[in-house]
C-alpha cells in the first residue's frame, strides 16, 4: 500500500496537511547535527561510528559516512543485516549473539559483508561457539571484548575477565581481536553535567587501565570504542576511547535536551525529530484530544513536549493507544479546532522511532521524501 | 527477507529453538478464548463485534468470525484498510476521523467495503464533512455517534449534545444513523470486580436514558456497542448494549489477569500471547541479561511476568532498548546457561503487539505458523 502522504512530497505546505499521525525529521537540523558531531570527533582526532539503533535508517547511515563516520554500530543482528544490505561498511553488533540460530545468521552476514563486520563478545562460551562457526565458514570473524562500564547489562564484570578473554579470543584461529567495548549507557541521562563528567572520569581510568595493561603485555588494541550523546564531550577529553558511538545525537529528545540543558553553552545539538498530530475531538473546555497515544511516542521517559500550534505552555497527556489529551496552559485556553496541527519533540527517541515505520523528512513548510524506518522491528 | 523462524514450522521441538526475541501464540488457548467469547455473547443475545487494536491480525479477525463474530471493531483507520482488503465484513472505526485525508481514505474505502464499514462520529463540523463527502461518493456512509462513557477521550460530552447530533446525522441524505458507541475505556482496569460493577452499573444507566430518549422520539437505535474485557460480563447484563467491543480478551496479559483474578471462579480467560527471549549474557551473580527489552514489551503497565525457563519468582526488569535483567528469586539462584529460553506473560498486550512484526503461533512444543501483525503501524 503506498504511504498516504507519498502525494504531499514537494507540494508547497504540504507540511500542514499531513495524514496524521507523522514522525517529523526536521532535515537542516538532523544535517547540522551530523555535520557537527562530525566536526567534534575530527577536531579530537576520534572515530565516529554512530549507533544505528537510534534511526534504524540506511539513509541516515549515509549521510554519517559521507560527513565522516567509519562505519556504524548496530544494537541487535537484524539492524546489521539491513544496514548490509543497504551498503554501510564498518558494522559493529554492540551486544553479544549467542543462540544458534544469530551465530549462523552472523556467519552468513560475515561472509556477505566485504566492508567490514564487527561483534562483541563477553563470555568463553560464546567465544568457542564464534570461533568453531567462523572457522567453519573460511572466513575470519572479528571480535570487539566488551567491559561491563557500570551499567550491569553485557560485558565482562572485572578487568581480568576481560583479559583472560582477549588472550581466549586471540588464541582462537578464526577470531581476530580488534579491540574493546566499554559504553556507559548508566551515564547518559545524570542529570547535571558535573555528576556526569565525574563519574565519566572514574570509568575512563578503570578503561585506561585496562587497555594499558593489555598494550604492556604486547597487544594491539586498535579499537576502544563506547559514549553516547550524554557524554560525548566527556569522554574523548581522556584520550582514552578511539572512537564515539553516539546515536541520539542525530535527533536529540525531551530527555537528552534536559540532560544537556544545564550545559554553560547550552544543548550543542538540536531538536530534530518531532511527531505531528491532529486535533480529533474537541472533547470538552478542559481538553481536546489528538490522534498520537502510546503507539506514537515512548512511554519509558517523559512526555512529548508540545512545541508547535498550541498555545506555550499547554501539556501533554497520555490518552490510550492512539490518542493524547492536551490541555492549556494554566489559566489560558487553547483555541483548537478540529483537524488543527499539532508538533512535540518526543521523548526518548530511539523506541519512539520504533513505533513508526516511516519518516517525513520536512524542510521549513514542504514535505521533502519519506524514508522508511529500515530496521525496524528487525532483530 | 525471509523470517528466520521458517524454516522451524512444523518441526518437533521447533518452540525451544527460536530465533529470539519472539512473539508467541498458544494457539489452543488462543482458541479456547474465542469459543468463550462467542459462547457467552450467544447466551445473553448481544453481538460480538471484537476489537482489533488489540492483535492488528487479519488471520484473528477471520477466526473471530468464523466463531460467531458480527465484525470487527478498529482504532485507526489504517487498521480498517487491512481488515476490509483481507476481506473482513462489518469493520467500526470507533474514533473519529476528521481531517480531509482521512476523510477522503474513509469514504475511498467505503466504496471498496461492500459488507459494512461505520464510523464514529461526536461533533457537528465532522457530521457536516462527512455527510459532504458521502454525498460526493454516491453511496452513503453509516455513522455511530459517540457518548463520552467517562474516559474523557472523545465522545459527545452530554446525553443532550449526542442527542443533538443524531438529530444532524438523521438530517443528512447522504449518512446513515445505525447506533451508540459508549466505550467506558476508564472502567477496564478498575482492580476489584466490585468497585468496577459499580462503576459499571452507574454508566449503564446513563447510557439506558440516552437510548430510552432517542428510541421514545421514534428513532431506532440498531446498535449500541461498546464494553471491554474487564467488564464483558457486566455491561451486557444489564440489558442496554446491543454488542460487544472486547479486544483483550484473545491474549490476556498481566494487567487484565491482575484486575480478573478478584472474581470468584478465577479468571474466564487463559494467557495465550507470550515473549520468548533468550540469555544473551551472564553477566553477574546477581542476575542474566536476556534479549528482550523496551522495545519488545510495552512500558505503559505492569513488568513482564516470568512464566518458563526460570525458578518461580525469578524478576524482570527493563534493562535499555534491547535487553532486559533476570534476577533470582529472593535468597536462590537462576541455574541459567548462555541460550537458554525464558517465557514472559506480557505487560499490556496491545502496545506489546504493536512492537512485534510477526506472531509466533505454537502448540506444545512445535511452531504452527507465523501470522503477520498485518495493521502494525497503520494508522
Amino acid at each position: 500500500m503506498t504511504h498516504p502522504n507519498t502525494v504531499l512530497i514537494g507540494v508547497p505546505g504540504g507540511r500542514a496537511v499531513l495524514d496524521t499521525p507523522a514522525l517529523l525529521i526536521d532535515l537542516p537540523a538532523l544535517e547540522r547535527n551530523i555535520a557537527a558531531m562530525a566536526a567534534f570527533a575530527r577536531d579530537r582526532g576520534v572515530a565516529l561510528r554512530p549507533h544505528a539503533k537510534t534511526h534504524k535508517s540506511v539513509e541516515i547511515a549515509r549521510r554519517q559516512a559521507v560527513a565522516g563516520a567509519v562505519g556504524i554500530c548496530c544494537a541487535t543482528l537484524g539492524e546489521a543485516e539491513v544496514m548490509v544490505a543497504g551498503g554501510i561498511a564498518g558494522v559493529l553488533v554492540t551486544s553479544p549473539l549467542v543462540t544458534p540460530s544469530k551465530i549462523a545468521r552472523l556467519i552468513a552476514l560475515n561472509q556477505r559483508q566485504t566492508e567490514g563486520l564487527m561483534v562483541c563478545v563477553d563470555h568463553p562460551e560464546n567465544v568457542r561457539a564464534l570461533a568453531e562457526a567462523a572457522a567453519g565458514s573460511g572466513k575470519p570473524l572479528e571480535v570487539i571484548v566488551d567491559f561491563s562500564a557500570g551499567h550491569n547489562r553485557t560485558g565482562c564484570a572485572t578487568p581480568e575477565a576481560l583479559s583472560d578473554l582477549v588472550d581466549l579470543v586471540r588464541a582462537a584461529p578464526a577470531l581476530r581481536f580488534v579491540g574493546i567495548q566499554s559504553y556507559s549507557g548508566n551515564l547518559q541521562h545524570i542529570p547535571t553535567r558535573q555528576a556526569r563528567s565525574e563519574a565519566a572520569a572514574r570509568q575512563i581510568e578503570i578503561l585506561r587501565g585496562i587497555v594499558d595493561g593489555l598494550r604492556s603485555r604486547g597487544i594491539d588494541v586498535p579499537i576502544v570504542t563506547g559514549v553516547g550523546t550524554g557524554t560525548f564531550d566527556l569522554d574523548p577529553a581522556a584520550g582514552v576511547y578511539t572512537e564515539l558511538q553516539v546515536g541520539s545525537y542525530v535527533f536529540m529528545d525531551v530527555d537528552y535536551l534536559n540532560a544537556l540543558r544545564d550545559g554553560r553553552n547550552g544543548p550543542p545539538f538540536e531538536t530534530a525529530l518531532f511527531v505531528q498530530a491532529a486535533v480529533v475531538s474537541l472533547h470538552a473546555p478542559s481538553h481536546v484530544t489528538i490522534d498520537g497515544g502510546l503507539k506514537c511516542f515512548a512511554t519509558d521517559g517523559p512526555k512529548p513536549e508540545i512545541v508547535r500550534g498550541a498555545p506555550a505552555g499547554s501539556l501533554y497527556q497520555f490518552s490510550g493507544d492512539e490518542h493524547g489529551r492536551v490541555l492549556p496552559p494554566e489559566g489560558g485556553t487553547l483555541g483548537l479546532r478540529l483537524g488543527d496541527r499539532l508538533e512535540m519533540v518526543t521523548p526518548h527517541c530511539d523506541p519512539t522511532v520504533n513505533l513508526h515505520d516511516v519518516y517525513h523528512v520536512v524542510d521549513g513548510d514542504r514535505l521533502i521524501a519519506l524514508w522508511p524506518v529500515d530496521a525496524r522491528g528487525r532483530r
